[in-house]
């Protein structure tokens, strides 16, 4: 097989013998019923030609969609929206895929981001047929992916075919960021080996067999980008909280005697802890970055030069943020590594670093599980996502959010959650704009005790704590009153 | 420091300047309020003296106690029983224990056997004062384990003060079948650098600083074994069941082209389901065993040379099974290697070996979370254990159990989990003796309808059936009714 260059630098786009194809030729040449995997997460780096051609396509199509993380409009509105999405895997992140989901249009199956790969090649999740990524570069049995990796290196080995849009508006440079790593197939799979959160293991470019390529379609579309609210006021109560508890942490253990490991979860809140970071002072430690998704924030660290390096697989930034970051990729691929999903969310790589991890949810309960998929237990928001894989295996797992959510109307901590997507065995500290709670080493209704006091909001602590006081009349180690917690979500 | 050596043979017990106290004298020397960590998996190897001496002191002792598994009597029964224990970690195993956690006159928290000893060490669970640890020999900074390794090497780092049971009824040779590894601390810590089931990367002993020592007291006291009931007709339904799914599974992958790797959950259920792995044709694969705990199926399996080799962290084995291991412990070392618990139960090695992961629980809902903990989400059973760890790790994860108990009154097929330990991002197959539900890839309320179809019992079918058509009526992603779950679970 020929393979690309190992590193750096590719100075131009298309290489060697490989010929382009119009969008409508390569949606037209997929089945009506194929199983179909993109590139994508964090909102960008996903394919956008095809999709659309597939979306106006006359055909009649049922097709199975596999992305690993947030996908654009392109797909998630467009093709989704068209009704050509019969079975659609795994993060969603629009109203209209959100719809269609919740309505059960769309059969949708939320996975860990850490896994999907594997589940894809080796796990018998789908019957893969067909990839579509995105590139910047490509060249005989090689190419070079854009503004995320996901599980692209994993699609690309178990699909049969390949089409591969290059787009011309994603900077050629964005090469430096790569760091490419796919583990064997098990059982002869070695362990990840990687020692440091700024290494690089792999290559820029992502291998495949010639033969798989069925099309490269040139495009020249911006991504969608995000848009993050500016900072709340409990968004920067949170960001205190949290940063008075990092700073008793990093006391309390010689794990962070000479760096701190972070994973901020993505969002306005993930947005506004990053940025909040700055006023932290980590008493001359190492900060470093190993999580999912970088935003603005963490840019603004680098730039003032107070994070030691930043390891992801994507990065959900802002118009703005993006701009910077095209503007200077070479300067921030010093310090900055994209890595696929399943070396970024690794398990056993997150436990290697001890990071602390911080996500938001939905909701918790007073006993300490977690909702961050489901309103209610029954409608989707967005999907699990990366939370899972951090939250289980960081050193310190944290879960926060604001107490209330409309207004103060509703609390976002529950009597009882009625769709956990961490268990009481996963999280160790809640913050709210309220206070902190580290619940480790408690029992359940001494969590509930904790929690209650020192997460829930004021107007809503008496009724928590008339529920736990009622219920703790069991004789049960986890009191419930699940008619009672019910109404609750009335 | 002094090492032992690194690996066989050691000859004596008791090498080079260490001396023995009584364990009245032990006990006395720990601190009433102490934080003490034991060794113990499985029910064996666990310290047996010390918690005696503890159990009948006249001392008002309120001890937080952790072990990472199973240990027998002489610590759930009698110590716990007697009121010196406030707090517990992490899997408790008699009806005294379990009793007084429903009562929340101990305070229990339940954790994932593979990280119990980071949470120790590094993770802020406790302040670790004392290990009491298990031991066949030892010397100056080393000693031999017995039966069981657990989360041995950690919690002897974790603590201030040493004390080792050297138990004179536990052969010598064990040492042939340990392999003791401990990651070093993050975040400069390394991948495990195992590439094989069967391979060794450690040593027989663990290493101790020497003065942590606080004595050694000699005992001669046996574990407590298992004792198993004889498969039932639903056992073996199940059993049979599993191995159909087995075999197409084999086919279906390369993954499992050369090589079948195997965890079962330890029980009743799993011991028979591990003895009638005899009766499944492997095609002249391999099979290979990396779990947790080593039953006697296991060793049946060996002795008629079907099986590779087996990886686990303890022997859960009858009284029988023990003694036939006991006869010949260097003759089953060839192929059995006993882990650390943080090795054996690492999400990344599980990972890298692709393992079909087969576990039981109490319940499971229609959606597919799995209740492996609470009777009604509120009574405490044993433990989470180690089943978090396979079932979110393994490349395919089955949840198999009889559709009901109690002679048939109840049904384990429910349509919610009152309390979720592996959430529906985690489990890809149900197995009960009605049949088998492969829910990769579907959607929720696919699933429900597989599940209730395939595995729920003909006399509680058609209730679950009407509960879905009720809520299905929702436009949800995933509909529930809680009260009227509720009701179900009364």
């Amino acid at each position: 097989m020929t393979r690309g260059p190992d590193r750096l630098p590719v100075e131009r786009r298309l290489h060697g013998d490989v010929s382009t194809v119009d969008a409508e030729a390569a949606a037209v040449a997929i089945d009506p019923d194929a199983t179909v995997l993109t590139s994508g997460f964090g909102s960008v780096g996903y394919p956008k030609a095809i999709p659309l051609a597939l979306a106006s396509s006359s055909r009649d199509l049922s097709l199975t969609l596999v992305a690993s993380g947030n996908v654009g409009d392109e797909i998630d509105v467009d093709l989704v929206g068209s009704g050509a999405i019969e079975r659609r895997f795994s993060y969603q992140s629009s109203r209209v895929a959100r719809d269609l989901t919740n309505r059960r249009e769309v059969s949708f199956s939320d996975r860990n981001a850490s896994s999907i790969g594997d589940e894809v090649q080796h796990g018998g999740l789908v019957d893969p047929d067909v990839a579509i990524v995105e590139a910047v570069a490509i060249g005989e049995g090689w190419f070079i992916p854009s503004t995320s990796l996901g599980q692209v290196p994993a699609f690309v080995e178990a699909a049969d075919r390949l089409y591969v849009e290059l787009n011309r508006r994603q900077p050629l440079e964005l090469q430096a960021l790569h760091d490419v790593y796919r583990p064997d197939a098990p059982p002869n799979r070695d362990p990840v080996p990687i020692s440091d959160p700024g290494e690089r293991i792999g290559t820029a470019h992502v291998s495949f067999e010639p033969e798989k390529l069925a099309g490269v379609v040139e495009t020249d579309t911006a991504d969608s980008t995000y848009t993050f609210r500016d900072p709340t006021d409990d968004d920067l109560a949170i960001a205190e909280n949290l940063g008075a508890f990092l700073d008793a942490e990093m006391e309390r253990s010689p794990v962070f005697e000479d760096a701190v490991h972070l994973q901020f979860g993505v969002g306005s809140l993930g947005n506004a802890l990053m940025g909040e970071l700055k006023e932290l002072d980590f008493g001359g430690r190492d900060v470093v970055y190993f999580g999912e998704l970088i935003q603005d924030g963490l840019l603004d660290m680098l730039d003032d030069g107070r994070l030691e390096c930043a390891s992801a697989t994507s990065m959900a930034l802002t118009d703005e943020g993006q701009q910077r970051l095209f503007e200077n990729v070479e300067r921030y691929a010093e310090d900055v590594v994209l890595r696929p999903a399943d070396v970024s969310n690794h398990p056993g790589v997150i436990d290697q670093f001890g990071v602390v991890g911080v996500n938001s949810a939905i909701e918790f309960d007073i006993y300490g599980n977690v909702n961050s998929t489901h309103v209610g237990g029954k409608q989707m928001i967005n999907g699990v996502g990366g939370s899972a894989d951090f939250n289980r295996n960081s050193l310190v797992t944290v879960c926060a959010l604001p107490s209330t959510l409309k207004g103060g109307e509703v609390s976002r901590v529950v009597p009882m959650a009625f769709h956990v997507d961490h268990t009481e065995h996963d999280v160790d500290v809640f913050v709210t704009e309220q206070g902190v709670a580290d619940v480790r080493g408690l029992s359940p209704v001494e969590r509930a005790e904790r929690i209650i006091e020192n997460c829930a909001h004021p107007e809503f602590a008496p009724e928590l704590r008339s529920y736990l006081d009622d219920v703790c009349e069991q004789d049960n180690h986890i009191p419930h009153d699940v008619q009672r917690a019910a109404e609750w979500h009335k």
